[in-house]
């Protein structure tokens, strides 16, 4: 059975994973805000991101840089020149559109697919009127002119409101790390090839975010610039190509529903060598989940260029150059979203019963296990090992309902591990613990819990 | 020896924990990059953190909320009533200052602790006066009356830059806490007393920013919200004022750099019951380190009237009221600063040596561990001893130099433990942990080597 959006959004809100937005003001345009449950499970997606890219990775560095940079970051890099949407209004009703969208849907409805990202506005209008594109609000063809609209959000900082205190939000977090480049380069002694990775917010002014996380304003990035001499650049974009899908699977993401799309040579930025996608079947469709480019040196030369800085780099015997640069670059939301939706499963049990389960890897699962006391006269036992497993864990104590109300609550939030404290445990010194996905059960001796849960944990399913 | 801020800033810059912000394009007011060091360090308090005051904490969750929320929620809060700084103009060269912050200085350098925060205008002007003030850029004495200045930072969303399409970048996380306060307490069955914290991103334009990241325009706060019964609130408080102090002492700081200032009730803000700031000994003066304060039932009442929203809860045969709220509060890059601060030494060594050490908890330590091959022969067998330690731990290798320099190197990163793989190595399947801070010398079995790092990490010093 094919996972609906409904599902998940009602499961989110339901549960504590997500709700939206400033709710009790009646919310603000697609932002969303991460329940106890989505908290700890964005966290823990993050930190394995951390641990894998940077940490574990000896070539790699970690850096967290701020939201607020000089404007001329993003006259170098060409946000401020070329971040734009096409933007189009309805006459009529004065709604606001993203042209490229309206044309691409009107396609799709007519079982075509094509790309209109990176034609000529021209070309849009007349594709509009060769699709006979009528506004989603009100139905009328009374279209604008398409226009430049840039994505970046403005503020001023400072006491005066001036051109020259104006700033803008990140709209990714790649820009911090290639102007502190040299920087990090220096003070950690790095030679080629080496990785400067960081996570953190970025913001774009979408004319229409959508689809629930999908498309937000405001978002999470796990970017890793990875650096290194020209000429090496296509084997170590092969390298990371593979090794982001392999890690999705390693978090125990499903094979049927992710693919690699590799784009065409025509749908290249000018700057680039070379473009993977990584996507997702979504309940809405094929999206984007991840993507990784070769930059080649567009980066680094450009802030050369701008700032005069220096960004070369020599190996012996040979002339400087300015590096290569292959980017993986992940949204977290988007990854949550991902394996939110490839965990979600409703399962027949017995006859006349269905159970809802999140299939959550043990490392990303909110709780990595419960425990719970058979009776209330046992809640004394059960709290000291709650006590113990959360040192190192994220574990809940519940004690409310049966236990079999209790294995239910915790599937459908995907606590693989639920331990039950019962009367023979003050003789044996032995809990059971049943597994979410077999929902099969094994007695584990008190003293060996910690370590088997450690175990399980780090095994990648 | 006292401490100076310039050894600090000096370090940080030199060993990568922090980067002047966009430093190749000449800076921006105030801005700070964490280098590799120190995001590895600043991930490090956050995650103790969150350990300690959310997932260890059988009372409290977790909550991750956006930067971006609907105006009235500032409305409601009275931030945008009330969040402003006494700003005041130099009419002779156009510099703005806090005038509160000019008053305040003056007082100080004729030995006199005066506290100017809140006081009416007229009497911060007539002050101005008394003290003599003169403008710290220019000298001239000809000052404008004083204004008020909106600390928020403000931007629009959407595709029209209309006063409908206006947001604030949120100048606190607690507001986020506040609104999701119901959703929260429903998906999560909770009952009083309970609470919910956050960290993440928050944003002031400060007038005046400065003494490094002791006072910047971004910043990442820590922030927990405890709701209890009104006639709890003050034990609460009491309990929460403790838990905070007793937090930074297993964090390793120095009781001799702490002390707890509680408000006078002239102090307290009016919606405030009580309010203690913990303050830390920092290069520049005693300063504020983080703050608890009693909120009653201040910010839920003020969301419940706006909203309209029910903030009530009930308890078995009782009334319905609104919860009271204690709220620890804290700044982490206030708190990275004071850590590092608290940690710097430079130590005799011998008659003729000095050496730079950071005293960092091994918890919190940017590299927990470094690996070492004596020789760089050793190095594959070290390599496996690094890779098999990263897999949890946040480890360096490092085959540069003689061993003595490459423990004067992790000294001064704070890294506790120097692990060298040797010759004997090979036969007797054991190596040699340095310790920083005694700097003894231990020989540990290859196969203990993980657990005793562990062990290590997890016991306070
Ligand atoms: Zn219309
Ligand atoms: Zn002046």
């Amino acid at each position: 059975m094919q996972t609906t959006m409904e599902q998940l959004v009602s499961l989110a809100k339901r549960r504590g994973f997500i709700f939206p937005g400033s709710e009790i003001y009646g919310g603000l345009a697609n932002t969303w805000d991460y329940g106890p449950l989505g908290a700890q499970m964005k966290q823990n997606i993050r930190r394995a991101w951390w641990q894998h890219f940077i940490v574990q990775n000896p070539y790699n560095v970690g850096l967290d840089s701020s939201i607020l940079m000089n404007q001329q970051v993003w006259v170098a890099s060409g946000h401020v020149g070329n971040f734009n949407d096409p933007m189009v209004d309805c006459r009529q009703c004065k709604s606001r559109f993203r042209a490229d969208k309206l044309i691409e849907e009107a396609a799709s409805a007519k079982g075509e697919d094509i790309m209109v990202d990176g034609l000529p506005f021209a070309k849009m209008e007349a594709l509009l009127e060769a699709y006979g594109v009528v506004c989603p609000d009100c139905g009328k063809t009374d279209f604008t002119n398409i226009r430049q609209f840039n994505m970046m959000f403005k503020t001023n900082q400072g006491v005066t409101e001036d051109a020259a205190n104006e700033v803008y939000l990140r709209p990714e977090t790649a820009q911090g790390i290639f102007v502190n480049f040299k920087n990090v380069q220096r003070t950690m002694r790095k030679k080629l090839p080496f990785g400067i990775g960081q996570v953190g917010k970025s913001f774009r002014n979408e004319i229409t975010p959508g689809n629930f996380t999908f498309r937000t304003r405001e978002f999470d990035q796990m970017e890793l610039e990875f650096f290194c001499a020209p000429g090496e650049d296509l084997k170590w974009f092969a390298y990371w190509r593979q090794f982001c899908y392999d890690w999705l699977l390693m978090l125990g993401m499903k094979k049927e529903n992710l693919r690699l799309r590799d784009h065409e040579k025509e749908q290249l930025s000018h700057y680039s060598a070379a473009t993977t996608d990584v996507e997702f079947k979504y309940p809405f469709g094929w999206g984007e989940l991840l993507g990784v480019a070769d930059r080649t040196d567009f980066d680094l030369r450009a802030h050369a260029t701008h700032s005069g800085e220096n960004m070369t780099m020599q190996e012996e015997g040979g002339e400087p150059f300015i590096p290569y640069c292959i980017e993986p670059s992940i949204g977290l939301d988007r990854l949550f979203l991902a394996i939110f939706a490839d965990a979600y499963d409703e399962e027949q049990v017995g006859e006349n019963d269905t159970r809802v389960v999140l299939h959550l890897h043990p490392s990303i699962a909110p709780y990595q296990a419960a425990v719970f006391p058979l009776s209330k006269k046992l809640s004394e036992s059960a709290l000291k090992l709650f006590s113990e497993l959360s040192t190192s864990l994220s574990v809940d104590y519940d004690e409310s309902g049966s236990i079999g109300k209790r294995y239910r609550r915790h599937d459908e939030i995907g606590t693989p591990f639920c331990i039950t404290y019962d009367f023979d445990s003050e003789t044996d010194q032995a809990v059971t613990v049943r597994h979410r996905d077999s929902m099969e059960q094994t007695r584990i001796p008190i003293s060996e819990v910690a370590n088997w849960l450690s175990q399980q944990i780090k095994a990648t399913s």
